[in-house]
C-alpha cells in the first residue's frame, strides 16, 4: 500500500517536478494537489507533459482532508509558506521546498527576509534538508526544511572539506552559474526568453543573495568558528542546472581525497577522477551531484567543481529523499533514473 | 530474472537513450556493450551522464558471446548495420535503430538510400517496428526494425486518417521542425552549436527526405493505393523534439474522431481535446506522443499536429517497446517515465 | 543637417531596434524620445545595450514638443497607437510600426481587432508599409502602417507569385516558424525562458492569427478577387529570425523565375540559385530577406522558403527604410549593416 | 579612395566577422580573400550571410597579388600563421588574429604552445595588439599581434588595476564564461550543438589555459614583478560573449575609481555606476567592453565583472581598429554600430 501523499504549490516548476518524480515512484500515491490561484483547473491544463497521469484536480490547500494523507510537499513561495505549514495539522509530516525553515536563527531570517518569521518556534523544529548531512534528524523528523538549490550545491562541495580541515576558511570563493528554473514560473522581465537567451550576466553580486544565511549557518556550526565565503551567481541562458566553481587554499589532492572518503558510499553524489571537472550536461533531469578537482598552477591553490539539477538534486529530488527516509522508504526509492543526455 | 540484453553501437546517441530507459526497467539486464571505435573505454568516459550504473565495458561487437545474450539492441549507422546483423547469430532477437530493414522492396532501399542492400532475405523477414500498428508482428518477429523518428511521427498522425478514410489523399503536406539529436553524434560543419542555435532551416526541400520511403510504403499499403504525400524537414536549435504540422483537406471534428478512436486505449499516445495542439516541450524526454487537431478558416481543411521525443518515442523508446513485446514482458515496462519539463 | 525623428514608444524591442539601426545613419538625429510608463529614466536604464550612445532621456509623449520633429516612429502596442496618433499634430510625418493603420477597411479592422477604430479616416489615408511594392505612396505619404512581421514574410514570398499569375490561388498554405522577439517585451507566461527554449509548438493555429487581415487584403487586391491563404504560425526558442515555408502548386522553374524578375534590383532582397532554400542565421539582425525555390517530388507542386529578421526588415529596418523615403533620403541610408553570424 | 586590405583565413568566424565589419567601413575596401581549403568558391556559398556583399571569390593565399594590397588581416589557426606571415612581402602591414605573435618571449611561446617558433625575429617585432594600452606602438607597427579574446577581457578589468596599485597581485581569480564561437569553426564532438547547448563546464581547470601566457606577460610586465593570476574558463551555450567575474582585494570605490579614470575618454569601454555589473547581451555584436564594480559583503574585497563579444572587440572588432591606427584612419570608423539586442 503506497503512502499517500498531497503538493501544496504544484502548479509551480518544483510542483511539477515533484509530479515528475512520483510518477514512477511505486510507494507513493497522489491523493491531493492544491495551488489556491489555479483551484478547479486539472494539472494537464496547468502542465501539459503531465497529461498521461490520473491525477487528482487543483484544490486550495484549505481543501484538503489531510486526515488521509502521510505526508505533505510545501512548494509554496517563502512568507506564504510559514503562514501554510503554521495552519497544517500537528500530526502531519511536512517536506517544505521554501526558504522559510531552513535559518534556525530568527535574527538570521530576518536580516536575509527582511520579515519576522511568522512560526519561530517552528522554525527551531526543522531539520535541515540537507538529506547527506543530516540522515537520523530527518528520518525522525516531523518538518524537513529543503536547502536553497545553491545552497545545496556549494555545502556538497565545501563540507568535506571544512570537515576534514583541508581548506583554509577565510578565502573561499564561490563562482556559481544557474540555470533559469530555479527563479521559477514567476512574471518578471527579465526571466523573459529575449532578454536571458544567448548571453549571460551575474546577480546578487557583492554577497547580497539569500542563500548565504544558509552557508553561513552551516559552515560556522561545522567549523566551530564564524566561517563567511565569497558567493557569486550568474544567470546562463539554461533551464537546469547549477554548477559551481570553487577556488580554496589546500593541496588539491587533499582535497580529492576528503569528497572521495566523504562520498564513497553515497548512492547519488559522484566524485570524479582527480583532474576531471563535470558538466551540468551530465546530471541534467536526475538527481544525481558530480563533483571534480583539479589543482591549479599556483602551489597550494585548489579548484573545485560541482553540478547538479536544480530543480531535482537541488530541489524536489532531495525533497522526495527526505521524504522517503521520514516514511521509512528505501532512501533511493523513485530517483534512480538517469540523466537526460543530451 | 531479467533479460540479458547487449547494444551494438553503444556510444551514438541512441545507444545512450536506450541505456537511460534500461538504467530503471527492472526486467533487462545489460549484459554487453560495444562501439567498435571506442573498444575498451568505460561508459564513464564516453557519456558521464551514466557514470552512476555499473555497466559493462565496450568491447567491439565480434567479441561479444551472443550464446548468453536474449536480445540485441543494434544502434549502428545505416549500411553497417545490415552487415552487422546478417552476420549475428540466427536465435538472436534483433532490435534494428537503423534504416536498414525499414523498406521490404530491395529496389525502394537502392532508390531511397543508393546502394543495395547487403542483405535483402533478412529485409523481407524484418518486421516494421511501429508499435501501436504491428504489436503482433512484432511480439512474433526475430527482426525488428525501428521506424524513423520522422517516419513515426507522421504516421501516428496520419494513419488513422488515412485508414478512416477522413481525408483526401492527393494532397497531404507534412511540415516538419526536428530538434539535432536526430542527426546523431557525427563531425558535421552544420552541426556545431554556432551554426545550429538562433536559427532555422529547411534540408532535404523537395521531397528528397529518405523517411519518404517509409511514407509511401507505408501509406500505400494502408490506402490499397499509391500515397505520396508532401514532406518538409527542418531543423531548429533544440535537442530534443520533432513537431509535425499536417494540412489535410477533411473536416477536422471526423479527423479528431478518427484519432481518439484509434489512440483511446493507447498508454502512449495522447490525443488532446478539439482545438488543443501539442508541444514538444511536453513530449520531451518521453515515450509520450501528443496530437491535436484544428479545424481551418477554409472549409473542409483541417490541421493536425503531432509531437514526440525523437530519441524516446521516435527512436529508442520504440526500440524497447518492441523489446518489452519481444520477450514477452508487459509492453509498458520501463517505459511510463514521464517528460522533463521545463 | 539630419533630420531630427522622434520615438514615442522607445521601451520596447521595436523601439531598441529603431535606436540600433539610428545609432550609424548619418542623416537622422534622435531629437526625442518617449515611452509613458518609464518617463523620467535614461535609455541606458532601459535598454543598458545603448549606454555608449547620447540620448535623450524617456519622456512622456505629451511633453515632445513636436514642432520641432521632421519625423515620428510611433512603436506602441496597437489600440493605444491610433488613440495617440490621431492627436498628433496634423504636419508631422508618421510611421506607425502598430497594427493599427494597417487593414483599410474599419470592419475588417473590427474582425481582425475586437474593437471599432478611434481613427477610422486616418485608416484610410495611411499608405501600407511594405516598401517595395508601394514605394511611390510611401515616399508621398504623411502617414505610414508598418506590416506585420509574419505579413511582410509572407507577401515577399507571394506576390511576385500571384502577380505573376504562376500559382493557384486556392491550395496556398503558409507554414511559418517565428522568433520570440515578434512578440515583445510582455509579461506573459508563455514567453518565459523555461516556457520557450528547447521546444516548439504552434499557436493561432486554423487560421485566426491577425496578419491574415493583411494576407487577405492585399492577396485579394493583387489578384482582383478573393484570395485566403492557410497560415499557421510556430513559435521557435531563437530571439530574431522568421522563417516561412510555402507550398504552392506551380512549376517551380516559373515561381524562381517569377521572384528573380520581381526583386533583380532590390538591394534587400536576394533570391537564392534554383533549389536552394534560406536559413533565418543568414539574415539575422539584418535588413536582407532571402527567398529560395524547390521543386517537389510530385510534379506541378513547389516550396518557397523565405527568411527574414522580425525586428529589423520585419518591422524597424522596414520602417526606417519608410522614413528614408518619405524624407527624400537614399533608401538605403544606414541599412546596409551585414546579418550578425554566428 | 579606401585602402586596399586582403584576409587571409576568411572562412572562419574571424574571417566572417571581418567581412561583416568592413561591409559598412567606408574607407576600407576588400580587394583579396584567401582560404586555401575553400579556394575557388564564392563568400556566398562560404557564408550565405555575406551574399549581398560583392566580394571577390576565394584564392590560395599564395595567390594574391600583394603589391595592390595595404593591409592584409590573417585569420588563420595558429602555427600556420607563423608560417604564412613569415613569407609575406616585407612592407606589408599585418593584422594578425592568431595566437602567434602575442608573446615576444620564445620560451613562453614554446611552455604554452609546444613548439619553436618558426619566426622568432617576428615574435619580438610584433607589437601586441591591446588597442587601448598601445595605441603609439600600434600605428608605427608594420606587424600588430591581436590578443587572446579571454586575455582582451581579463587585462580591460585589471590592467588599471594592477597599473593602479589599488589591488593585491598575489590573489587574482579570474573566472571566465564564454561563448563556443571563440573555439572556431572546427568539427570537434565537444562543439556540437548536442553537447553545448543546456549546460556548461569548465575546461582548461587548474592554471592550463593559454591565454595565462599573455596573462603573464603582460601583467609581470605592469606591475614589474612576476604576477600570476588564477585563470578558470568555462563554455556557454551561446555564440558571443565572454563574461570574467574578477575577485580581487582592494576597496571597492578605489577599484572603481582606478577604472572609471582609466577608461574616461575611451570610445569603446563602459564603466558601469558603482554597484552594476554587465552582461555579455548588452555588447552583443558589438566593438563595447562593459565593466563594473561591486563591493563584497566581506571588507577588503571587490567584484569586477567585464563583458565583450569574443568576436568583435575580443578579435575582429579589435582587428580592425588597429588597422585604424595602422592606416592613419580614425580609430573608431566603421566601429561604431550599437549592441544587437535581443
Amino acid at each position: 500500500m503506497p503512502y499517500k501523499i498531497a503538493i501544496i504549490g504544484a502548479s509551480g516548476y518544483t510542483g511539477a517536478e515533484l509530479l515528475r518524480i512520483i510518477a514512477t515512484h511505486l510507494e507513493l500515491e497522489v491523493a491531493a494537489l492544491a495551488a489556491n490561484s489555479k483551484a478547479g483547473q486539472t494539472m494537464a491544463q496547468v502542465f501539459p507533459h503531465l497529461r498521461h497521469l490520473d491525477l487528482p484536480t487543483l484544490v486550495t490547500w484549505e481543501e484538503i482532508d489531510f486526515s488521509q494523507i502521510d505526508l505533505c510537499f510545501c512548494a509554496l513561495p517563502h512568507k506564504t509558506s510559514q503562514e501554510v505549514i503554521s495552519r497544517l495539522p500537528g500530526h502531519l509530516k511536512i517536506v517544505d521546498l521554501s526558504a522559510d525553515f531552513r535559518l534556525h536563527d530568527p535574527g538570521a531570517y530576518k536580516r536575509w527576509y527582511g520579515n519576522d518569521h511568522a512560526a519561530p518556534e517552528m522554525q527551531k523544529e526543522a531539520v535541515y534538508g540537507l538529506t547527506e548531512f543530516y540522515r537520523a534528524e530527518i528520518a525522525a523528523a516531523r518538518l524537513v526544511a529543503g536547502t536553497g538549490c545553491n545552497a545545496a550545491t556549494g555545502q556538497f562541495m565545501l563540507r568535506p572539506l571544512i570537515a576534514g580541515g583541508v581548506i583554509g576558511l577565510d578565502d573561499i570563493i564561490l563562482d556559481l552559474k544557474c540555470g533559469v528554473s530555479g527563479a521559477g514560473r514567476s512574471l518578471k522581465e527579465n526571466l523573459l526568453h529575449a532578454e536571458l537567451s544567448e548571453g549571460t550576466h551575474g546577480y546578487a553580486v557583492g554577497g547580497t543573495h539569500r542563500h548565504l544565511g544558509e552557508f553561513d549557518q552551516e559552515f560556522s556550526a561545522l567549523a566551530g568558528r564564524d566561517v563567511k565565503i565569497q558567493f557569486t551567481p550568474h544567470l546562463l541562458p539554461i533551464n537546469r542546472g547549477i554548477l559551481a566553481t570553487g577556488y580554496v587554499s589546500g593541496e588539491a589532492q587533499a582535497v580529492h581525497a576528503a569528497l572521495a572518503a566523504a562520498y564513497a558510499d553515497e548512492p547519488f553524489i559522484e566524485v570524479l577522477p582527480m583532474g576531471e571537472t563535470p558538466s551540468t550536461h551530465h546530471v541534467r533531469g536526475s538527481n544525481f551531484c558530480h563533483i571534480g578537482v583539479a589543482g591549479d598552477r599556483i602551489p597550494g591553490r585548489a579548484i573545485v567543481v560541482a553540478a547538479l539539477d536544480n530543480l531535482t538534486k537541488g530541489s524536489s529530488g532531495q525533497a522526495v529523499q527526505n521524504a522517503n527516509l521520514m516514511l521509512g522508504i528505501a532512501e533511493t526509492t523513485g530517483l534512480m533514473f538517469a540523466p537526460c543526455y543530451p
